[in-house]
């Protein structure tokens, strides 16, 4: 076997990001995956990255967005608001292991695509569904991107957002990074039931939600549970707490600006173990022993000066000059990296994170690798992200229809 | 059953927070979970939250953190730097089936805990590892944290940073929300090469990493492979398309401060749809009209007059009025929550992120549940984060160790 999932068939009634990498992860280990876009408009995020003025890009930039979330992939076009489009669903599942959507509760039951009609035929199947908000609740047929549901509801970005500054902005920025990584929790429940499967014999329901996610994923939200707010002594002890700036933290656990205007990462937490080596790093040996620093409640008291210190100090050489500084080290820091800095990292080029791949289309290039390896059964990449359209008909041919029906299917628009 | 994995046996030698995630979440569905600490030591992330001065916080505040990372598993004390220890972790191996480590793979060689060495006991067993920075490369072996692996040196934190501001610090603000995610892959991959054993009867390695799962999440790291940093016109326009401001987006993608000094986030991509209905939610019928705004290229065109008056109308009504307004539209919006709004959401709480638990010692709590909702097969929580130390005997006893041998390890600190 390669994959672990060689005999596993899946179909996706999914838009856009998180959903569609689920099945992305599952095809990289070998499923067989239908991605079923709608006939005239297709998944919009084929060209979902535009230009400032709306315009495209060119197809080597969204090339590579539309390809980290769908190869492996093959992709049919059908109409699901059509009876006869329902019907070609309706065989497809009844043959496949994995029903995944991303469609919201009230569309579900207007196309019978819900749990409930669907396991009729199949009981074997295992149906899940990735949400904004969650498939009960005042809002569970609201719209939900991964800015609003996973970012902005959950607690994440106000968490992120800094004294005199607007909060900092996921949707634009980091471009469906909740999405992706919410998408990993979906393939997790999807692995689970499949697992569970081969005891029970039976499918069952997997259920995600970006907002979940997003709460599951913080410390500071976990904690307000219960009397925690109380305990810290009321609402705006908490909240301040939870927006500590730099300097109101410890000095070894912040970032600093560069000589060159980049910055440098520390994470020297328990400090105790580093000190003094921190010290000879920064070539400053004498503050090893400076008993405004030297113990853990010394530099609690004189944070400030601490502080302003390291502050003068990492302004006095560039980024290039503090990385060769600290590597022979055992501290704990990092270079904020650019993400292109972090695609030439060697050390991510030594893990496997990124294998080349030969498209025919753009030719020699490099993708991102799934990052769970496998030693026995490991995930690969071999076929791009589909054309639109591009196995609607060798689908249908494998499920029975002829070309006669094909051409009647594509006059009415059931399929394009 | 109950749980997907009431036949699995888990070891951890694990501290803080990625890995004993991804044994927690399998955990909540039904496997037997030995967290391993260092006798005199224990697992440090029991009391890693401290107060600013460094003093600890009550116990409420620090037991719903250490909760949320080692509830339903086992403690069991053990120095694994002993030939004794080493002699008891391969007695428990060898009839378990999964191994999660974060120790480093120095350490593992050194301890005789590398796959190579174990699998040889067992060739059923899935080994499952997770480190900062991979299992290769020059930085193998150095040590990494939530906020360095998967934020810093990712590109993750980077795109966060806004002018004028230096860059969040997920650290000290989302605390391990890298880690907690990481640890949600982390346990996919076990997930999955336990599926494959059923097939294969071999067990297999798992690898994650902090890095590679930061690079994954961020598609303008993906992006930035190939040739799309020249298309774009060099690095210079791609890192100030990574890094644009607020006004320099869409402004219809973007956050709003209210009358009340909180934000609200609007996330209307793309915006054709619901142009209309958002001018009459801000009470601003007539903008729907207006010839500046009323088409894509007319707002692209008329970007900054739109963005200076978005900002003057949101700070007309506070984040409650606002969210009235908004509430009964289809428009894809959300306020800007702190964690303890997010925890009281009535969304949140609808689709049962937060479960009651009778605490033994702190009484009736909520936590927050298993983010991946299985119907069948639920997770579920069974028992509190343990004790230090609290079932090393029990353990003992269950691998053939009579009291007197327990005696013994106590008194030569193989056990606490």
């Amino acid at each position: 076997m390669d994959g672990a999932l060689n005999d596993i068939k899946i179909v996706e009634v999914t838009t856009m990001a998180a959903a569609p990498m689920a099945a992305r992860l599952l095809a990289d280990w070998g499923a067989d995956v239908v991605h079923i876009e709608h006939p005239q408009t297709g998944d919009p995020w084929r060209t979902w990255i535009k230009k400032p003025d709306g315009s495209l890009y060119p197809p080597e930039v969204s090339y590579h967005y539309w390809e980290h979330y769908n190869r492996n992939k093959r992709s049919m076009s059908l109409d699901i608001s059509q009876e006869q489009g329902r019907e070609i669903i309706y065989r497809l599942l009844k043959n496949a292991d994995v029903f995944i959507t991303n469609r919201r509760p009230a569309e579900l039951r207007r196309f019978r695509l819900d749990y409930a009609s669907i396991k009729k035929t199949n009981k074997r199947l295992v149906y899940a569904s990735l949400t904004g908000f969650g498939k009960k609740g005042p809002d569970k047929d609201a719209p939900g991107h991964d800015t609003v549901g996973f970012w902005a509801r959950s607690g994440f970005m106000y968490l992120l957002q800094q004294a005199g500054s607007a909060p900092p902005s996921p949707g634009y920025r980091t471009v469906a990074a909740g999405d992706t990584l919410t998408g990993v929790a979906l393939a997790l429940g999807i692995t689970m039931a499949l697992l569970a499967r081969q005891k029970t014999g039976l499918g069952q329901e997997v259920d995600v939600s970006l907002l979940n996610m997003g709460i599951f994923a913080n410390v500071p939200a976990v904690m307000s549970l219960g009397p925690v707010i109380q305990v810290l002594g009321g609402k705006k002890a908490y909240t301040d707490m939870l927006r500590r700036e730099r300097h109101d933290v410890s000095p070894l656990f912040i970032s600093y600006e560069t000589k060159d205007k980049r910055w440098l990462q520390l994470s020297l937490a328990p400090p105790e173990p580093y000190w003094a080596e921190f010290c000879r790093a920064i070539g400053r040996e004498e503050m090893a022993a400076d008993s405004r620093f030297s113990s853990a409640e010394a530099r609690t008291e004189n944070k400030e000066a601490l502080f302003r210190t390291l502050e003068d100090v990492f302004r006095t050489r560039t980024l290039a000059q503090w990385k060769a500084a600290f590597k022979k080290t055992s501290l704990i820091w990092s270079p904020i990296q650019r993400p292109d800095e972090a695609v030439r990292d060697p050390q991510a080029r030594a893990n496997g994170i990124f294998v080349p791949f030969q498209h025919p289309g753009l030719g020699r290039m490099r993708v991102v690798a799934n990052p769970v390896r496998l030693s026995r059964t490991p995930a690969s990449v071999r076929t791009p992200a589909p054309e639109f359209n591009q196995h609607t008909e060798e689908i249908l041919l494998e499920l029975g229809y002829d070309w006669e029906s094909i051409a009647r299917l594509k006059r009415e628009k059931v399929i394009a």
